[in-house]
């Protein structure tokens, strides 16, 4: 619990640095434009910061500058934002950040123009800064540019899968890296390019950042079987009632008879009644599919902390260190 | 009509060159993947080329090398293609270049999608290019992504319009000159920076750009209303049956008298009867409404060729001073 304490505190900190960086881009734009006010909507709803605070300590625990890398973790903020909004659409998710979606809040058009606006203010934001040095700059760009292309690979094989039911785990391993773990690792990558890491501390800087976040998800998906998110507590299994199709599912899906295999199934995507919930969780027992979740999370967390083992020690590197465990330790 | 045919036979050549630089952005990438597929969609249905003719152009003019700018110029059709296909969610139009539009043929989460993987993509191809000085790239990149944010808000503005009846003259060309002239003058500019023209050089060529876009935009107000667009002839007035405010409408609304102006308003956006049809073209001859957006076309090009006057002579400035001919004279 002290740990996660650690760990908030310094997403805080970061946070309060981050936040008039990223809100300098509306400066300047007609505070009454629609436009303006549904980007900035989500973004002044909260959100834990990790992508930014990832970028942040990844230069700090190689000896970079903060004040450089400021804007460049600004912009991953921008850029999971825009992510958040135009997949929001897509799902006709209602809402986010405990508010209304963008596009619930606006309308459609409003929403996909301010995902747009938010990409591009990303780039803005990176090549305008004057604290960057040209060649860093383009190759920061390049990854950016790069990693959104990878996201929308991932969204878009996450909406194949909501039409099959024949998913492989490797599939879902694969869209989860793209759609979740690729804009982490290059959050925390971006970090150790700006503090002028060696081509090996950059790399083991970025598998951290991709290890931790296909725990992020995995840890999500257990979320949202076991009900502990948000502070309001998700209700119990609700990612089942969504028929989202995810590790904890596959896995069971995968390991049931076939007589279980058919009930889940069927329950899939539907409301389901308190004690067909439980002979749900009864299954998910059986399989142990709860267990091999938590210990491939558990596993993904051990690899990133590998990566980071082998940077110089500092207080950053424990800090990074912790971020891992918080990964697969946090209720929300 | 020998100018136009010269300013075809350019963009024609000027295509085949470029053509192969968009596609290498694809290539490597699952050709089986309907991400890619639908990304590709508007840009193998074909399009005039213009903006990234006008790259090319405008680098070639100053003296600059064209296998430098191909990269630069590709991208600004990535960025044409993008804003076309989120435009076509947004406005829900069926066709575009002869073809259904992506969330026609596919679906709105997919055309979402594909709009932003082009994006990112015309990113990646500038800050990718070994062939570009890394401060040039990175200055590109930056005008890119200003201009990404000022085509989102003109197309705001148009959104907005759409909701109202009062419509002013001098906000529709801000509309239009943020919607679609600050993309055409990005285009020339970069190719200006690409051949490091001088500050005035780049001004002359930027402002140039700006003059020909809004001039395009009326002269595809006019196209709309005069039913000549599109080799199938599009029907005398669509726009009035669209509902579309463009520049000449705008122009009757306010000259014409109170009864006029009623009967107009109450036609807009609905299936109009023949006779009807010549009750409203008698009321835009009436105001001079038409001859009003043709004389503003035909200045807005006259104050193109003059920035481009002042460049050096040389057979890529006649094919600049022609192409600014062929934006109003054209028949599609």
């Amino acid at each position: 619990m002290a740990k996660i304490n650690d760990v908030l505190s310094v997403l805080e900190e970061k946070s309060k640095k981050l936040d008039p960086i990223i809100l300098s881009c509306f400066e300047g734009r007609e505070e009454s434009d629609v436009l303006y006010k549904a980007s900035r909507h989500l973004i002044e709803a909260g959100g834990k910061r990790i992508r930014p605070s990832l970028t942040i300590l990844s230069c700090l625990a190689l000896g970079g500058n903060e004040e450089e890398v400021l804007p460049v973790a600004a912009a991953f903020e921008l850029i999971h934002t825009f992510t958040l909004i135009h997949d929001d659409i897509m799902d006709d998710d209602d809402f986010r950040r405990g508010l209304p979606t963008v596009h619930k809040q606006w309308d459609v058009p409003t929403a996909i123009l301010s995902g747009d606006t938010l990409f591009a203010l990303a780039f803005e934001l990176v090549s305008s800064s004057n604290l960057i040095e040209t060649q860093l700059s383009r190759e920061i760009l390049n990854i950016i540019a790069k990693t959104a292309v990878i996201i929308c690979e991932g969204q878009t094989m996450d909406l194949e899968f909501e039409k099959r039911w024949d998913v492989k785990e490797n599939e879902y391993l694969e869209m989860i890296e793209k759609k979740t773990a690729s804009l982490l690792s290059a959050s925390a990558m971006a970090g150790s390019i700006v503090a002028r890491g060696s081509e090996e501390q950059v790399k083991r800087i970025a598998n951290y950042g991709r290890y931790l976040g296909i725990a992020f998800q995995i840890k999500d998906d257990l979320l949202g079987i076991l009900g502990e998110k948000s502070e309001l507590g998700k209700p119990v299994g609700s990612d089942v009632e969504q028929g989202k199709k995810n590790l904890i599912i596959l896995h069971a899906l995968q390991n049931c008879n076939e007589e279980d295999k058919e009930f889940l199934l069927n329950r899939l995507g539907k409301d389901v009644p308190d004690h067909e919930l439980n002979k749900i969780i009864g299954i998910l027992e059986n399989t142990r599919s709860i267990e091999y979740a938590e210990k491939k999370a558990r596993d993904l967390v051990d690899m990133a902390k590998r990566c980071i083992n082998a940077l110089p020690k500092s207080e950053t590197q424990e800090i990074l260190l912790k971020l891992a465990d918080f990964v697969v330790e946090r209720k929300f």
